[in-house]
């Protein structure tokens, strides 16, 4: 009985698998101010034109450049390994799997697409790329990635984080990438910003406005901007994910899971596991897919679909998804990951066409599982991660009492190395669990009055 | 063109290479206070009798057991990779690998024996274990070993690496260890040290005398220590890795290496790579052995082979080794692992017998390639590893300037992420390089006067 299963290079994937040819309804475009859609060309000062080619594309197998997957080999295939110690723990007659992302130089799945989007844009003769970071997974990996095809990386980091997390930027800067606070004085977002607050500690919505500006305001034209989650093409490289898992569980003996779990914040972990078996489910197969959200930010559980911003600010367009409102500011939980207003569009479709099954999960109970795991398992995960660790175990639970094999796999998105400070928390007690009051919820999508209405229904298959 | 080669769990080392039945003169024992040997009875109350018999042992090949090999199949066999972006930086005709033992769930190469102890302890009846530990990558190995087999664990983390690394401190505790600053007031040792100097930044001596001393006390005589380098059954466990390399080299077409480097500091991971190709020497085949020390605590080049202590305040044996005096102080290098002042006496008779070419690489020049090596494999490494990846640089160079298709392998003993404060003073121009006037040297070696003296002598065949 394997513990863990490998792939070897030549099994990897070498077409990334594209969900909106599959998906019932067509995705609805983004939609500018003016309440057009927004086409390939206004997009084209921001992404190059590959990746927007990707963004748009009904395409089902879009082909992985050879440059692309002789970095990813650096660690991908990645393991998938199987839980016995927390099945035996458990006592459960499940049979729970993981893929182990937490294997990649910067910890998480996060450079599956910073590689892809490096790649892209060095192909574009681009020199330089902009991004924003919260909690400093993201910047870490696309600092790592732009390393590896020799492009400037400028991260702008949110102040506070930027302050508490210092081996975070220190990765970002061993990889030769400048992460600076923000609201920074390097943009004219950043320093109105200061000049109003200058004690604030700033905000993803900040620091997206900051690198969109560093980017279209380069007088050289050499910098573009780079986004970790949300986005259709960002889904896209991450399937790597679920493609190698698909193989994985074969070479485990098994078909198909019965159950697949991700942790969800903009979606992208989520959907790198699950939208491969998505295409299964959509083509006859019985799989129960469940995106686990934080209860105090429960955007796919009590948000609506609706059109909304990507940003606090408005400087994205408004993109078809769940929401809470773009003004909603989530609780200061642990998994900063997870605390985005709104879901990428791919998966809010996704979830209202019933393919898959949200479910939120309060703060307590995934340290509480986290804590279980890293004492069976023996692998600390991220904030993040624990709530898809804690989904297996409600799930390998309900099996038990329902004596029933079912097999669970999930997405060990990353590990918790550099995040310890909330197990400290929890560890001390200090955590505390939040629900927010329903009117509470409904005042903050006041902001959405006035927007169009997205029009995708439940489709009735699932 | 494989990046990264795997061994199926099938194919895992069943069996421990042991080079004391190798060595070409018998391993000298341990001597106690009175000069005469430590027999293994002596050893009881400290260890195991199953660890003992292997600290003792002349057999080639040890079986690991089942439940040993189920543990470590967590993460094992660990990746070896191919160095092809770090080769392509240095134009070197050279072919580099690494092993990649940075994988494991606490980071490093430590749990390979921290789980062989716990397993042994466990099978003995012992209940709890106690450690001491330094820069924290041994304690949390030996934490995280701890909650696999269900043992209580107890680790005095040298104060100045507890309040500066609370990261270290917290994994211990995620996994259920209990961590204290050393010296504590729960052992008569940290008493006596607390009343005279309260504001001691502590020690690993006292570190060590403080955990002998819990285990030695515990009224119910439950409790064993653990180490963590040094000893000969240390050494055994950890040459899995060599053992796996050889198998994956194959793989990649390669018959045996060239070139075989490890950072040196107890002696574990270089060791772990090492004495599987130390075997193939003993047995003909020409491979260079290189252990890589700080200039700056230069324990192999510039250090007698003598009979000195283990520690600072003779709570151990007097053991046969490379040493600078059990009294030698290293200035505060950031490779906190690198700075004993001995060195294991299975690694330091290999030096005297001339199977091994220790080397010294001073601290900037390891940063420097740390660096290098970030920006072209990607993966950030522990500043005691940075010392292979700076000898196997200097080789591949070398290679280049002599034309050779040299064949480098060395060991990636652990990653960074929870030591990154040494690259930032390094990013930050705060590091020097110290080079000890012999005189120093020398004044601190009258500390072995009276000492009985170490008797091996090179054998001539290297």
């Amino acid at each position: 009985m394997a513990t863990r299963v490998f792939l070897s290079e030549d099994e990897m994937p070498r077409q990334w698998y594209n969900i909106a040819a599959d998906l019932p309804s067509p995705l609805q475009p983004p939609l500018g101010p003016d309440g057009n859609p927004v086409t390939p060309e206004m997009l084209a000062p921001i992404f190059p034109m590959s990746l927007i080619e990707q963004e748009v594309s009904q395409e089902r197998w879009i082909d992985i450049p050879e440059e692309v997957l002789s970095i990813l080999a650096k660690w991908r295939p990645s393991p998938l390994h199987r839980a016995y110690s927390l099945e035996k723990f458990l006592g459960t007659p499940a049979r729970i799997y993981y893929k182990n992302e937490s294997v990649s130089p910067a910890g998480s799945h996060k450079p599956n697409t910073a590689v892809a989007q490096a790649y892209y844009n060095k192909q574009a003769g681009v020199k330089r790329l902009t991004t924003e970071t919260g909690a400093g997974q993201w910047g870490s990996a696309l600092a790592f990635a732009s390393a590896q095809f020799g492009l400037e990386c400028k991260v702008f980091m949110v102040r506070i984080s930027f302050d508490q997390k210092p081996y975070r930027k220190l990765m970002m800067q061993t990889w030769g990438a400048d992460c600076v606070p923000s609201p920074s004085t390097e943009t004219q977002a950043g320093r109105d910003v200061l000049a109003k607050y200058p004690d604030t500690p700033g905000s993803l919505g900040i620091a997206i406005s900051e690198a969109v500006e560093a980017a279209v305001t380069d007088p050289r034209g050499e910098t573009k901007y780079s986004l970790g989650s949300v986005l259709n093409h960002v889904m896209l490289h991450q399937t790597v994910i679920g493609l190698e898992t698909r193989k994985q569980l074969e070479k485990f003996g098994e078909k198909l899971p019965d159950i697949v779990i991700g942790c969800a914040g903009g979606g992208s972990n989520f959907a790198g596991l699950a939208f491969p078996f998505a295409h299964e489910k959509i083509n006859g197969a019985d799989i129960e897919i469940i995106p686990v959200e934080p209860s105090s930010c429960p955007t796919l559980t009590r948000g609506p679909f609706a059109y909304d911003l990507g940003d606090f600010s408005g400087m994205t367009p408004l993109l078809p998804m769940h929401t809470l409102g773009h003004n909603f500011v989530a609780p200061p939980i642990h998994a900063g990951g997870l605390r985005y207003h709104g879901m990428a569009p791919l998966v809010s479709q996704a979830v209202v066409e019933g393919l898959l099954n949200p479910r939120s999960i309060h703060q307590l109970e995934c340290y509480e599982a986290a804590m279980t795991f890293a004492r069976t398992e023996g692998i600390i995960v991220a904030p993040e991660t624990s709530h898809a660790v804690a989904g297996a175990i409600q799930e390998a639970t309900r099996a038990r009492e329902e004596g029933k094999e079912k097999v669970i796999v999930f997405n060990l998105s990353g590990h918790g190395l550099v995040d310890l400070k909330g197990y400290e928390a929890y560890m001390n007690g200090e955590l505390h669990d939040y629900e927010f009051p329903q009117e509470e919820l409904d005042e903050n999508l006041k902001a959405l009055e006035g927007f169009p209405r997205a029009e995708t229904v439940k489709s009735g298959r699932w």
